[in-house]
């Protein structure tokens, strides 16, 4: 094989080491917990060495982080900003509450590291940059939403966005982290298709309501034109 | 001492160590988890021999039911099912989404225990018809309550009520659950009072939009003089 090659392919499994890795580590600090978790098991998980654990993410502890930006970066990537913004206030607000309940429904290991992370009263996350950063574009996106919707006369001028956004997260979150104990006391499977299409509506419901509530319908201005062409 | 009066000082001191064992166990629980909570360290902190831990609750794993029994009954004794429904369905309805989130925030144990008992999947609630049965006088009441304002034309009519006591406990659990994530994503305490207010408000609206959406206002009628009674 010529260097070259030879080098991209190092590269490549190199790449994909780390992936493997970062996998098996999410999977046990899932399980275990960051206390819990061993090195030595993500390691045989990986199937890899353990030294290799330690030379490309050094410690345990700088593996926990990884693992922490790695669910926020797949929690965020699941919340389209671009494409809930193109659907227009209504739509976009119900069609975020909607994909942020269905990516804690599907990840349940997001659940369990932010539990985790939140018994270490969020330390990691606090010291990681890449983990604010990724709110910035969706909370432009959410911003810009409520200001088109106010404006075309839909949604209530007093809301604030971060509060909001950790209301529609919670009425997903919640259904999704607490899916047994709620399944024990109302004696049933909570994760059942029809009821979960029952709760994805009303939590939609909910927040668009919400941001509704008390405004009054107006007639479409003929002047107005730009407001009669957002998509609801 | 004459023997009656030593017999009920002998049953108070019992409830009384049985009583600072739960608690110290609750603490402990709430600490380390199930698998990492420790008796030995469980009687340190009552202040009692390890054998009378033993000789109340029978085991560790028989203490965790305690436990848990003990932080439903917490939740549901600060969810006056009477006094809420005192209020009338938008008043009672606010007042049950602004305790649960109170007493979300006020009593961390209860989340911490809740969230290890999903870790196990809820077979210890699952087990205990005590906490199944402390639901029912809630739900009757809200669905009194959501009959109520159906009937004065306040509600809507296709309410689920599981369905919106999930939503509704979801709103003040994660807030307070992922109190320490979400103070560091949003640069600020979340339990600062005047944010805490806010959301306080934020979810008691947000329920009551839900359960007012798309309902037109009617206006008293003479005859039915029964629904003008009833406090709103």
């Amino acid at each position: 094989m010529p260097p070259r090659q030879r080098r991209l392919r190092g590269t490549r499994d190199s790449a994909t080491a780390q992936a493997v890795i970062l996998d098996a580590a999410i999977r046990e600090f899932a399980a275990k917990g960051l206390a819990g978790a061993r090195v030595d098991a993500i390691a045989r998980a990986a199937r890899v060495a353990k030294g290799l654990v330690f030379h490309h993410y050094g410690s345990k502890q700088a593996l926990w982080v990884a693992a922490l930006e790695h669910i926020y970066a797949t929690l965020r990537s699941g919340q389209d900003a671009a494409a809930i913004e193109a659907l227009g206030p209504v739509e976009g607000i119900r069609e975020l509450a909607r994909s942020t309940f269905r990516l804690f429904r599907d990840h349940p290991e997001i659940v369990a590291l932010m539990n985790e992370e939140n018994l270490h009263r969020a330390s990691n996350v606090r010291a990681s940059p890449r983990i604010r950063a990724l709110y910035n574009p969706l909370f432009a996106g959410m911003q810009r939403l409520l200001d088109a919707g106010r404006r075309a006369g839909l949604f209530r001028d007093d809301v604030d966005v971060t509060a909001l956004y950790i209301a529609l997260s919670g009425l997903g979150y919640f259904y999704c982290a607490n899916r047994w104990t709620l399944s024990a006391v109302f004696a049933g499977d909570l994760f059942r298709e029809d009821r979960i299409a029952t709760y994805e509506s009303l939590i939609a419901d909910m927040v668009v309501a919400h941001l509704q509530h008390g405004v009054k319908p107006r007639r479409p201005r003929r002047s107005a034109r730009g407001t009669r062409s957002i998509a609801l």
